[in-house]
């Protein structure tokens, strides 16, 4: 079985200002700090089991039904769970794309074939993808919208083409939209509005990026099948979200200025970002969400940890190689860092 | 699939004083929350991958080796993810226990056999076990030492001579010890010494009980096994524990005094109050832990209820029929609101 491979580690370079995580530039809200703090003095009960209110306060704030919601210990741990409760045998994975797909399909014995994204194309998915579908007959696809790492979005006719396929050919068909709140028109790409007439979609969202918390422990998913719904549960203990988590996210929800603040920061700082590492000889690719992705120098990230500067080598990633890397959009002063450093170690 | 069936749900019965969850009896500590609430400026970094400072320190705490260590999202994420890294057959389960082992096997398509504890041997598991499990031949067995919801711990040369059948069997044998803090001598009850000795043991703790974050969510486990240890990282996300969980159970292993504290209460209230509710005409066995199991008339759940005093309906383990309840031992002014409810109730 493979190993959990992911990229920077703070507690390693914890002298490295990092560009490894892709989070609200603007940290964790103050209230949901002050909400932690507060639920402190609920510790000593087990936490709500099926986090009622949170998943009432979330379906207000997606404009969807409490009842297609589930609530999980990170986006991660949603991923994993519907693994189980699906148990598929055979399944379709872009490369390069999220780890924890694999991993998560691979613990449940499910065989993974691939479609790999090229880089001729930005590592945009093809129109040949349903016809791929069609071929491979997979019980589950996994599609990251905008893809982790590339940040590239699927063209929404492309996209409800496959929603479509999925649901002629009886593939279950999930979307992780966790860094869609970042791009420009996040009502433009999602399938929400498509839950209640495709039973065999389930969308993934976390509060991990939108609200930088990744600390806490938060993550939800959305799908019309309550069967589905139950089963996960099922798999999974009752007690998977903390008394600290469901008070978090309660707080979050509020925070509607803060996460359009944040927005306005990426788009200003991503374009300036990428006209800076163009101009110091990087490929740097169309991401449309709060990290960049770019072709360098196979020795850049030591060089930059040499610098203090933690970013995304992304080499790890199956369908990429030496070279490729990932780097998140932070707060202007710290961008500058990034540039500064990048100027030096390229010059 | 059977849905999680528990006890008392402390937010539908808000008015009651909740003798359901057993925990210790002086609450969260102030040094706990303390750390929670630090850990508020840690959260927009992941969690730490695999708990390294924690598992060293509880190594410590525990007398025993970092390498036989893992942490999850409360104990009852262990019992998930140990059965899905073994992914056994055949189970052997005491009636009645913790109701989660039965949860976590069969979401792996785990077949279950039982092991019924009788009322006229006060509940202990007698000494027939071992050739039950020469005759079952399970690939798993789970013991709770002391058994929930009775309390009653396994005779020590019983639970050697299992461990030693388990051995010979091929038998994986896990044992929960979440409650053995609470036991007038724990160390004359752990299996903790025979960890090397015998790669095919687990031992199940959790830090929810020892010091009263039910909430939080933090539960470990030993075994000398490295694989089976890999095996459960694999089919469980990097990040399930959360750094403010993390950090609670660094700050937690420092109040020695506190632990005594609440086991000296302990041991005090349960004598008094097992003397109160037999007075009251109640049938109560002998629970070695700090809560009390006992018999009584079918509807003392409701009227319990009415009067603002939560108990544990146990009619829904299996091997229980109505009548059998659990109260948590709880600080001399709570358990005497207990008494005064029971004996008025009872009159």
């Amino acid at each position: 079985m493979t190993k959990h491979i992911h990229g920077g580690d703070v507690y390693k370079y914890d002298h490295c200002l990092d560009f490894s995580a892709n989070c609200n530039p603007l940290g964790t809200p103050q209230s949901v700090k002050q909400a932690i703090i507060d639920s402190v003095e609920d510790l000593s009960d087990y936490p709500r089991v099926g986090c009622g209110p949170l998943k009432e306060a979330i379906a207000d704030y997606e404009h969807t039904k409490k009842e297609y919601l589930i609530c999980g210990n990170g986006a991660a741990d949603l991923i994993f769970s519907l693994s189980r409760a699906l148990n598929p045998k055979k399944a379709l994975l872009p490369a390069p794309t999220f780890a924890e797909y694999e991993q998560a399909l691979v613990s449940v014995g499910c065989e993974i074939s691939r479609y790999y994204l090229k880089e001729e194309n930005d590592f945009c998915i093809q129109k040949d993808y349903p016809d791929v579908l069609k071929r491979e007959k997979p019980d589950i696809i996994f599609l990251c919208n905008p893809n982790n790492p590339t940040g590239i979005t699927i063209p929404q006719d492309l996209l409800e083409e496959i929603l479509e396929t999925c649901a002629m050919q009886g593939i279950f068909m999930v979307v992780d939209e966790c860094f869609l709140d970042f791009v420009k028109d996040p009502e433009k790409h999602t399938l929400k509005e498509k839950l209640a007439k495709y039973p065999g979609l389930f969308i993934l969202k976390a509060f991990t990026k939108r609200y930088a918390i990744p600390g806490v422990r938060l993550g939800y998913g959305f799908c019309s099948d309550g069967e589905v719904l139950d089963r996960m549960e099922a798999v999974t203990q009752p007690w998977n979200v903390s008394t600290m988590a469901q008070q978090a996210g309660m707080a979050a929800l509020k925070e509607a200025e803060y996460v359009e603040a944040g927005r306005q920061i990426i788009f200003r700082e991503s374009a300036w970002m990428k006209e800076k590492m163009r101009q110091v000889g990087l490929t740097v690719y169309p991401s449309e969400a709060n990290y960049i992705f770019f072709y360098g120098p196979e020795d850049l990230f030591e060089r930059c940890v040499a610098k203090g500067i933690l970013i995304r080598d992304c080499s790890n990633y199956l369908g990429l190689k030496k070279g490729y890397y990932r780097v998140a959009v932070k707060l202007h002063e710290q961008n500058e860092k990034l540039i500064e450093v990048l100027e030096e170690v390229l010059s």
